[in-house]
């Protein structure tokens, strides 16, 4: 794929919690898994969806500043403690709670990443460009088998999307001009982030992100470089 | 493997040149090639060890903060710029020094390298630790197929080994405890700065690292927590 300035794109950066892994139903398994196991039970949908709820206004206190720079691992961490209580399960130990931090270094990719993901290696260099921190999404990775050549996370930063220290830093560390890096995600706001920074974006929308809850990005909002169905069709769009 | 302390090993982390990548074969056979196709010959192995003599004094520069830190793709072309004319080709083109640049991008690994880290992978995180930059790293770990799940070069800490914050701040990407993670290398002087800092260390000979020439490690000089033959025996040892 050419831009219209006519740069070849040589790098896909990829938003990870949502455009590549279900973070949604990979939580409800795993807390349910662990619930029959402790003979425990509660609300694990709605546990998983506020933990997710929590990400973005916890991420944003340390964007502003209010809160040192703090790993994603640790802010989850830190949530996590404050929701327990609410859905009655005050009184979970420590180790259940570590085990809990790590559900999101296991979660599985949607059904067509991986296969789309090994076409698309063999034309471009692919790296993640999350707000994860580089130890959380390298388990993931390793995990799920997913075919990254790269590893870029927040804390290489000390910067959350969308600081646009991100997106900058991503093609410094990659060693390439904005143009010829594209950010792909589900997510507007992150893609009209790394466009004011001169990156390239491609938006795949994953309207099941929140299950039954509307999505907040079921199309997408601005005339992005690529938009595609998923990542096969992201994978054909791109030549791969 | 488990050390004196009890404390498991999670992580492997290595030095790549020289230690993964035959840098020397590597730069001797991309020097004669393009010299077969720009009809130029020239002491190719001459320039390779030269050019390789120049790593450690222009690195040091960076580390005792004489010049401002610089990235090691741009440490090579410096270091080019003044060999070249000594190898009595100082009229070679800008496009050309590039490529020769990028000769370090695509350096293959010694022989039992990719099956060894193949078996060394289901049992360990597989990092770099390297004094490459990350996207030099990444395009050559690419190239070669090596089964790294984490690319950690100097530009990530704005220090080269053997500064210690190297060493640390792998371990803090990694979110694990300088006990949990092993550097692997050929050179006794890398393994002992990370023992420094806390890290395990395993030790490769790599005697033919500089050809002809004799090898600054031929042996292992401290008793390393593994001393293995080759990546094989590594992986042996480590019961992977």
């Amino acid at each position: 794929m050419r831009r219209a300035d006519d740069t070849p794109l040589r790098a896909l950066v990829f938003d990870v919690f949502g455009t590549v892994v279900d973070w949604r139903s990979g939580l409800i398994g795993y807390f349910a898994e662990w619930g029959a196991r402790a003979g425990r039970s509660a609300d694990w949908a709605g546990i998983a969806d506020a933990w997710r709820g929590a990400y973005v206004p916890s991420m944003d206190r340390v964007r502003r500043g209010e809160v040192a720079w703090t790993i994603l691992d640790d802010l989850h961490r830190a949530s996590l403690d404050t929701l327990l209580p609410v859905f009655g399960l005050g009184d979970v130990d420590d180790a259940a709670r570590l085990e809990f931090v790590r559900f999101w270094h296991r979660l599985q990719p949607w059904p067509e990443v991986v296969p789309a993901m090994r076409r698309l290696r063999n034309k471009y260099v692919l790296g993640t460009l999350s707000n994860g921190n580089v130890g959380l999404l390298t388990r993931l990775a390793k995990a799920a088998s997913l075919p990254f050549d790269v590893i870029i996370g927040a804390d290489l930063f000390g910067h959350y999307k969308p600081d646009p220290e991100t997106y900058r830093g991503a093609c410094r560390l990659l060693n390439l001009g904005p143009g010829e890096v594209m950010l792909v995600a589900a997510h507007n706001g992150d893609l009209a982030a790394a466009r004011a920074e001169g990156l390239a974006t491609g938006f795949v929308p994953r309207r099941v992100e929140y299950g039954p809850h509307p999505s907040k990005d079921p199309a997408a909002t601005a005339a992005w470089d690529v938009i595609a169905a998923d990542f096969t069709d992201l994978a054909d769009r791109l030549g791969a």
